[in-house]
C-alpha cells in the first residue's frame, strides 16, 4: 500500500431536467416488450453485455484507475466479477427462476376458481451507482445486471467519483445492445445529483435501487415516498460488520488473526461496504499486540474522492473517537487523500455506554476494536447494533457451542454470517444475501448480490378464471415451458 | 339489502404509550425463540387458534354484527374464511415453504466458498387491522397468520370500528396460545390511534402491515420512515379495480352483466376493497339501461363507521362527481349511516381529460361507468389508471384477442386479472396475489393474500464458510429436514 497514485477526473457535463424526461420516456416505450421477451432472449443480452465488457477491460480499467486510483489488479478482477455476475443472471432467467409460478387449480367442493401468479417485470427502474465499485456497483453492476434480467429497462445516475468510466462502459453496452438487436433505450445514463433526483421523481420510473452513505440514501428515499406514488427503494446504505473472536481462536493463531483483520479493514483503502469496523476480542494481551503491529506496519493510499477522504478525516478526528485509546497508528504514505489507517480499543462497557457515537461506521481504514472479558456481557450488548451486512465469528477448537451462540445472537442483526473469515470479499453465487437491518438495507429481505436480487424488479400478477388460450406461457395448463412451479397440493388451504 | 341494523359499539379504552412499550417489550422477549420454533409447532399453534375460533364463532359473529352490521350470513362466512387461512399457512410451514434454502456449494476452481442462504423471522412486526373485515382483515386476520407463521410475534392494533370483536378474538387466541403452550406475547392488542403511532415508532418492531384508506396508509408509513431505523412498511390502501366489457359480452348478456356489476358493486354496501368502482362497457344502449334497471333497484344499509359514511357522503356531493351524468340511482333505505347506491356515466375522451379527479376511490356503492366507441381509444388510456388490487375483463365468443390486448394492458397496472368475472371475493390459496402498484399497496412485490404473503415477515441470513454442526438444520449438507432446496449447479455463475 505505498501507493502515490493521483486522481485524474474529467468530469462528464450533468444531464438536465428534460434529458432525464426523455431518457425516462425512451425506457418506458421499451419496456413492455422487453417485460415480455423470453428468458433465453435476455440471456443473450446480458452475455453480449458481458463479451463486450471482457473485450474492453483494458480500456475500462485505465479509466477507472485514473478516477479511482484503485490499482489494475483490483480493477481488472472486478471487471471480471462484473461480467461473471451478468453471465450469472444470464442463467437465472435462462431457467425461468424468476418466474415463480405458483398455481391453484380450480375447486368445485369449495367453489374455489382457478387461480395462477407469476412474477413479471415492473417497469424502468433507477439505479444510483456507487463510489466504491466502478464496476461491480455501478453502471454494468449487480443491480442493472439483475434488472435487465428481470425485465426492466434501466437508467443509471453515474457516481461522480468516476464519469468517464461510466460514460465508457455505457458505450460498451450500447454496442452489445445494438449486437444483440435489442433496443438501446434498456441502458441509458445519465449524470449529476439534480439528474439524479429527477429521476427518483419521474413518473415512468417505477423503483429505484441506490449503493451508498446512510445520509445520501436516506434523502433519496424519503424523496421517492414524496411522489403522487411512492416506488420502491431498494438502498444499501452503511454497514458496521462486527466480527466477534473467541478465546480459544486468539490463544492459537494471533499473529494470522491480527493479519487477516488488518488485510480486511485497509484492503482498498478501507472502502468496503463489508470492511469490519467493529472487532471483538478476548482481552488477551497477544492478540492485541499483534493487531498493533500489523496496523503500524499499514500504509493509507489515495480514497476515492476529496470529499470521501475529508469526511474520514473529520470522523476520525471528532472527540468520540480520538479521545479513545488508540491501540495502533499506521503510515499517512505520501499519495493525496491519504488517511492514516489506525486501531482504536475500547471495554465491553465503554462501548455499551457510548453505543450510538461509538457503533458508527467511518468509511475508511478506522477499526474499533472492543476488548470483552466475558463473553455473556459481549453476547448481552450484541443484539444492540444497528443492522449490518455480514458478521463474522472466529472459533478455535473446541469452541463450537460459543460459535453457535454468538451466531444466532448475530443473525438477527445481519444479512451474511462467515465462521473463521473475513467480511470483504463478497461472493457473487446463488445463495448470496447482500443485505440487512437498517441501515445495512432499506428493504431487508431483498439483496442486491446473488440470484435472488433480481426479485427487486419483479412484481406478482394473478391470472384468475382465465382460459387457456389467454394465459401467458409460463402459466398454461401443459406448462409449455417446461418451468418449475409450485401446484397447490389437495386439501392445502 | 333493506337492513335497518342500527350499529351498537362499546369503546375498549385506549392503549397508553406505556402499554404499548411494555407489549412490544413482551413480544421481543418471546421472540427469538419463536423464531427458532419448528414448521409443526407452528402450524399446531395456528390449527389451534382456528380451532378455537370456530368453536366461538356465533358469539364472534354476534359482536361483529352488532359493531358492523355487516349481517350474520356475511360474518359467519368471514370467520371461516379467516380460520381457513390459519390453516392455510399451518400447511405452508407444514412443508418448510417459507425456508426458500437455496445452497452455493464451496467451489475450489473459482476460490467460492460455501454459502447458504434461507430466510428467517424479521422481529416482532405492528399490524394494523381494517374496518371492512372484522375478522379476515383484523385481529386474526391474513397479517396476523402469515406473521406468526413466519416466526414473528404480532401486536395488533384494533379498529375503532369493532374493538369488541377485537377484544373477544384477542382473548379466544389467548386461549388457544395457552392450550397449545404458546407465549402469550405472541399475539397482543392495542386500542386508539396514539397507541398505533407508538407502535409503528417503538424500537422493537420491525415491520408493519397496514389494510385502509391512502390517507392513514401514507401517514403511517412516513411515520415509520421516520424512525431512527425505518422499517418495511406493507400496506394495502385504496384500489379502483377497473373492469372492462368487450362488445360482444355486452351484446350477449346485458342484463346479466348489469346483475353481476350492481351485485359487486353494492356487495357489502360497496366497502370492498375490491369494489369495481371503474366499469368500461361500449356504448351499448341494451347494456346501459340494464344497469341503470339494477342500480335503481338497489338499496343502501347501514356503512361500518359513521366516518366512512359521512366520507362517502362527501366525496358524492363534490362537484366533480355529482355534475356527471347519472345513469341510475337506488334507494337509501332506513337505516341509519345508510348511502344512496349510485352510477354516473362519462365517455372516454371527458374521462381521460379528468383522470385525476375521476379515477379516484369513493369508498362506497358509488360506481362511474365509462361508454367507449372504440377499444383502441380505450386501451390508450388504461396504462394511465392508478396501481389497482384487481381488474376484470369480461369477453364475448370470439374476442379472446381483443381480450388478451385488454389483460395484457392492465396487467401493469394491477395485481390480479379476471376473466369474465368481477374483483370482489378473493379467494383464498397459494396462488392468490392481493396487491398491485400503489395505492393498491405499499410493496408492489408482495401480497397480504396468499401462501406468499409470508414473506414480507421474512428476511434472508446467508451462513458462509459454516461447519455442518453449526447450521441451522435447514441448510445442513444432509438436509435433515427433508426441504425443496434450490442448489446452484455447477458453472451457473
Amino acid at each position: 500500500m505505498t501507493d502515490t497514485t493521483e486522481i485524474h477526473r474529467q468530469p462528464v457535463p450533468d444531464s438536465s431536467e428534460s434529458e432525464v424526461r426523455a431518457a425516462a420516456a425512451v425506457a418506458a416505450a421499451v419496456a413492455p416488450r422487453w417485460a415480455r421477451t423470453a428468458g433465453e432472449e435476455r440471456a443473450a443480452v446480458l452475455r453480449r453485455i458481458a463479451d463486450l465488457l471482457d473485450e474492453a477491460d483494458d480500456e475500462l480499467v485505465t479509466a477507472a484507475d485514473a478516477e479511482t486510483a484503485l490499482g489494475r489488479t483490483r480493477l481488472t478482477g472486478e471487471v471480471a466479477r462484473t461480467t461473471g455476475q451478468l453471465r450469472m443472471f444470464a442463467e437465472v432467467v435462462t431457467r425461468g427462476m424468476q418466474i415463480d409460478a405458483i398455481v391453484s387449480e380450480a375447486d368445485a367442493a369449495t367453489q374455489r376458481p382457478d387461480v395462477r401468479r407469476m412474477l413479471r417485470a415492473l417497469g424502468p427502474v433507477a439505479v444510483f451507482s456507487a463510489s466504491n465499485f466502478p464496476f461491480a456497483f455501478s453502471v454494468a453492476g449487480g443491480d442493472t445486471a439483475s434488472a435487465l434480467a428481470a425485465g426492466c429497462p434501466v437508467i443509471v445516475k453515474a457516481h461522480e467519483g468516476h464519469p468517464q468510466t461510466s460514460r465508457l462502459t455505457t458505450e460498451v453496452i450500447a454496442r452489445a445492445l445494438a449486437d444483440a438487436g435489442a433496443p438501446a433505450g434498456l441502458l441509458q445514463t445519465v449524470y449529476g445529483q439534480d439528474a439524479g433526483r429527477a429521476l427518483v421523481l419521474d413518473p415512468m420510473i417505477r423503483a429505484v435501487g441506490f449503493t451508498g452513505s446512510v445520509p445520501g440514501g436516506t434523502a433519496l428515499m424519503k424523496l421517492s415516498q414524496t411522489r403522487p406514488d411512492p416506488i420502491p427503494f431498494f438502498g444499501e446504505l452503511g454497514s458496521l460488520n462486527p466480527v466477534v473472536v473467541l478465546s480459544g481462536a486468539a490463544a492459537a493463531s494471533p499473529e494470522e488473526l491480527a493479519a487477516g483483520y488488518v488485510g480486511s479493514l485497509t484492503l482498498g483503502v478501507g472502502q468496503f461496504c463489508t470492511n469490519p469496523g467493529l472487532l471483538f476480542v478476548p482481552a488477551d494481551e497477544r492478540l492485541l499486540g499483534a493487531i498493533a503491529a500489523a496496523i503500524r506496519a499499514a500504509t493509507g493510499s489515495t480514497m476515492l474522492t476529496e470529499r470521501i477522504y475529508d469526511q474520514y478525516e473529520r470522523l476520525v478526528a471528532e472527540p468520540a473517537w480520538s479521545a479513545l485509546s488508540q491501540l495502533g497508528r499506521g503510515n499517512r504514505g505520501d499519495a493525496r487523500w491519504a488517511p492514516t489507517p489506525e486501531v482504536r480499543q475500547v471495554t465491553v462497557p465503554t462501548f455499551a455506554e457510548r453505543l450510538d457515537e461509538l457503533a458508527l461506521e467511518r468509511f475508511g481504514p478506522a477499526g474499533l476494536v472492543v476488548a470483552y472479558d466475558d463473553l455473556d456481557a459481549l453476547l448481552a450488548i450484541l443484539p444492540s447494533l444497528p443492522g449490518s451486512l455480514a458478521a463474522g465469528v472466529h472459533a478455535g477448537d473446541g469452541e463450537l457451542e460459543d460459535a453457535a451462540r454468538v451466531a444466532d445472537t448475530l443473525s438477527d442483526r445481519v444479512g451474511r454470517l462467515i465462521f473463521n473469515g473475513w467480511p470483504t470479499g463478497v461472493a457473487v453465487c446463488w445463495a448470496m444475501h447482500h443485505g440487512g437491518p437498517w441501515p445495512a438495507s432499506t428493504a431487508p429481505s431483498t439483496t442486491s448480490v446473488g440470484a435472488t436480487a433480481i426479485r427487486r424488479w419483479l412484481k406478482p400478477i394473478a391470472y384468475q378464471s382465465f382460459p387457456d388460450e389467454l394465459l401467458p406461457a409460463e402459466l398454461r395448463r401443459s406448462n409449455p415451458l417446461g418451468l418449475q412451479r409450485l401446484t397447490q397440493p389437495e386439501g392445502a388451504g
